[in-house]
């Protein structure tokens, strides 16, 4: 049984006894939906940090840390279409690490991340734990009455987009397993440089990255791993223009999220390998080392990028850019149950293999 | 720095950037207060549970771990007057423990309660762990607007009371750290028999224990330890009928948590020490052992039992009983800054000496 299996086990024992009918969507996408009593229907996500599993203690600076444990659960929020507001964390960790300076640096990139968004640190609760470092971020948002984006509403012949690129956070997660390190200083704490916006993407997307030097491409790729960029702004703007069909965040991989997408709509995709927006330093670096950045694309977790489905007739009122985020156009929901990829005159059948915790081996 | 020094410096922080004017209560109460836009306000509440450090894995049948993680997290919401309705669980564990029975048997416990209390399981989330288990519990409740009650409500010359009785959750522990084991099948799953109703206990508070064997006492206790009881019966009522003025449950021991308390309300209080209801068990076994039940009810922690204040001239409205569960009455809020205690002729100072995570040493 894989985590996938055990968490559909526990939402069919959930709906057998279903007690609050204000539960509008519980176990089974990025977040959960309760209506308010108001207007509003209120968001909620968790996700828990583990040590050694989640994240690598020694590559990862403490602000950076906490910056990441906040960013994941506003890119669930943002999937949703929803607007953050309230965060929740507890964390555990031994008397060692409580001593130290770590707390202070987890907070300080955590507290600049919530600045960013305006989003309030509202409670929480510490543990001592005996191993490594633990983290639960809790994330409560809202939407309008209804207007929650849930995974489950993609129809046959909607468009599929993407925000940004692919392929960075995988990247930079095969470089920390090689022994790559941040630079000193580099991006703790303070405001993120959103990578739209830094040196590197203003170059846009073309092939003619030639200044640029393998070292800088490491350390953009290390921070793509280390401090995702949630995109809190077209959630928001999605949610409130109520532009997407579905949506889910990009935190396994492509093929297995737009996998759970299918999945949830009951519907089949047909995706462009063409159009997929790779990362450019992946591209620059993979380009030397002879390996394939498709695969990162596609099967590499942690971008934390938007996948979303609109319908055609809405297309025209996409924005261009949200905070300076542009989006692609990969493709197309079709209704047969199976997700396909075009890959020059090829069309082969895209099976999930992104990340999975407990992966049923064999 | 104690844990409480570290929550203090945090709230402290939050509250210089605080950016959401619907935070009712942050940080610093046993749940944080949101205001809905309706005419409710939401409660959150989370706790964090570590193997080793808030359970001793080989002491506790999954079953009852279940249970524990979300009758914690009842306690917490109770203790702010409010009705639980949402629950969301984050837990990690080993691949070896994914792959046996333990989540069967702990979602079976956690169902059982959930379902005694009409709550749904809304969402969570589930990684591996390479060492020890780890639970995340996230209650969300609700209470009409303005109607949480919060630990700072209490005013000098209000009456101090308890709901059941204290001392055996603490007598359970110390059971199993002397390696007291439950019995087989003894109370895993299935509704819980309440400690107010079991044959023990309707014998009433006298000292006429004498028919119950020790292995009783011990089995008793290690359920008190094991799976407790969350007030929420008592919460709900206290809220819906404006009757407390403070709350708080007792997790860490009645010293400590009348402190929070009191601190909170910015109040001391005067305790006699007669009054305190000690449970009967304790007192039994105490009896024989020459140990302090007294020790044990004022610093021993997880009764998780209310403790609450109320203007006298509300006292009148009280209930008895609530779900079978008494009350005590056992003091007055003074309002001199400290806690005292009187015992027989003497009165002495009262220090919170119950559990805290990260203690300071020396």
């Amino acid at each position: 049984m894989n985590e996938f299996d055990f968490i559909d086990q526990l939402r069919r024992q959930t709906q057998s006894r279903k007690h609050s009918t204000r539960v509008i969507k519980g176990i089974g996408d990025d977040a959960s939906v309760i209506a308010e009593v108001g207007n509003r229907d209120l968001i909620v996500t968790t996700d828990l940090l583990v040590e050694e599993i989640d994240f690598i203690r020694n590559a990862t600076p403490p602000g950076l840390l906490g910056h990441k444990a906040l960013a994941v659960s506003l890119s669930d929020i943002a999937s949703m279409g929803a607007r953050p507001s309230w965060s929740f964390l507890s964390i555990g960790m031994s008397r060692e690490t409580w001593d130290n300076k770590f707390k202070d640096e987890f907070f300080e990139g955590f507290f600049a991340l919530a600045d960013q968004f305006g989003v309030t640190l509202t409670g929480g609760d510490v543990s001592e734990s005996k191993q490594g470092i633990v983290i639960d971020s809790v994330v409560l948002g809202e939407v309008a009455s209804g207007a929650a984006i849930l995974r489950s509403g993609a129809q046959p012949g909607d468009q599929i987009y993407l925000t940004g690129t692919l392929g960075g956070a995988a990247a930079g997660l095969k470089l920390i397993e090689k022994g790559a390190q941040m630079k000193q200083e580099s991006g703790v704490g303070g405001r993120e440089s959103e990578p739209s916006t830094s040196p590197t993407v203003r170059q846009g997307l073309s092939d003619r990255v030639t200044e640029k030097s393998d070292d800088d491409s490491i350390q953009t790729l290390l921070l793509r791993q280390l401090r995702p960029s949630p995109r809190v702004g077209w959630g928001i703007v999605l949610g409130e223009e109520r532009l997407a069909t579905a949506m889910i965040d990009l935190s396994d991989g492509l093929s297995s999220d737009l996998y759970h997408l299918c999945k949830e709509s009951d519907v089949g995709a047909l995706i462009d390998s063409a159009s997929i927006p790779l990362d450019e330093d992946v591209r620059h670096l993979c380009g030397r080392r002879a390996l394939d950045p498709l695969a990162l694309a596609l099967h590499g977790g942690e971008d934390f990028e938007l996948l979303f489905t609109v319908d055609p007739k809405n297309a025209s009122r996409l924005p261009k850019l949200v905070d300076g985020v542009p989006i692609s156009r990969i493709g197309e929901i079709t209704d047969a149950g199976i997700m396909n990829i075009t890959e020059k005159n090829r069309t082969w059948k895209l099976e999930p293999r992104g990340f999975e915790h407990f992966k049923n081996e064999g």
